[in-house]
């Protein structure tokens, strides 16, 4: 067992709990353009309910396709979140390598988002789980594929922030 | 500073944080056998509640002393949930070496667990903490006695899933 | 990558793991002794609602910019707890290194605290982010400054535990 958990190195395995670390902190932050620099300059990001999923029913909440798609979705975020007023906290479980696909790792993590509203209560937004495609670029892990399995279905459609 | 936090190398570090994050992912997944398959070949799996434990009574809400009974217990969740459909998320902190007991390391997780039911609403289920005694079995880690201690007591005494 | 992801070795990487871990564990078995070992000779603990933070507003809900300080807070806590009784559950994420200043390591981790009363119930308490420098002394990582910034702000004023 002097490998590390996920068949890499020991600094491997670190350097990707610190991208899901990264990840959900920089949301937290709103710090959006560091986030969108987690994703490879090829990329797709998906939040689809996991019932759906699982039927294999395309329906999801979020769909971009491309980079220019998730950067123009951060901006209308962005906008939108002038008016609605909230804070998120992430609390992402340990990362973890279930398979490889070409160059990239397949990795899940499962996640727990809080909201905090203007006055003050914080509640259990969502929970779900992270089925994501990470590759190597330019010696930095970035998210290829990030897809975001909902537990919970009835979340508002126009969501106000990135899961 | 060269070892790992748990007084072995980083590799065995996180070949212990990936046994905890395959325990939830596994769980949540439904996937029994795999699940079991993290069990030593002699293993018990006991779920009492916290309150109980410190005062020393010996009511547990699940008790099992064997293999055989850890797999009855599973094949009777099996059948119960096709009745009583609803989706597990399983969030487990850093695991936490606390100790040795002969050739097992006594190992601490806290954990919280949510429920989605039919309706698509996710609610906390339970939130609690392993204390648990590893061992290697054919050079993998394997959990031979799990006890999860529940801090919420008030969960019904016939559970839908694993914890 | 053969470098943690906090720019250190693997091993001082899970060193920082397990402070984080063993931060968690100690308050929810209410072992303060053990708790208070994890701060630095000099230290100072903070307790500050994040609005109240990013508004450079200096009102934080606990101020302890002493280790003597710290120390009278968890006397008092301890005393104000035979008639308080609950218990606390800690779920922490992956610490992550943000930057470094003198001798310190920056590091932020995301954190919920469950409380469970009396009637076994258990509910969300906070959630929020370790904002702390981090230093060894005498060979081991230390708490040199803890800074915890609370997403729910509505908080009771005397916190019962420290967070």
């Amino acid at each position: 067992m002097t490998e590390g958990a996920a068949g890499g190195s020991a600094g491997d395995c670190l350097a990707l709990y610190d991208l899901f670390a990264a990840y959900g902190a920089l949301i937290d932050a709103a710090e959006f353009d560091a986030w969108l620099a987690l994703f490879a300059a090829t990329c797709t990001y998906h939040i689809v309910p996991r019932e759906n999923y699982e039927r294999g029913l395309p329906a999801g909440l979020v769909y971009c396709d491309s980079r220019a798609m998730l950067e123009d979705r951060i901006r209308a975020l962005r906008e939108a979140n002038k008016y609605n007023i909230h804070t998120d906290r992430h609390l992402i479980g340990l990362p973890r390598v279930t398979g490889e696909e070409g160059d990239a790792k397949l990795v899940e993590a499962p996640v727990a988002v809080y909201q905090t509203d203007q006055e003050g209560e914080t509640r259990l937004f969502a929970t779900g789980l992270y089925c994501d495609r990470i590759v190597v670029e330019a010696g930095d892990l970035k998210f290829r594929d990030k897809l975001v399995l909902l537990d919970t279905f009835a979340v508002p459609s126009l969501l106000a922030t990135p899961l």
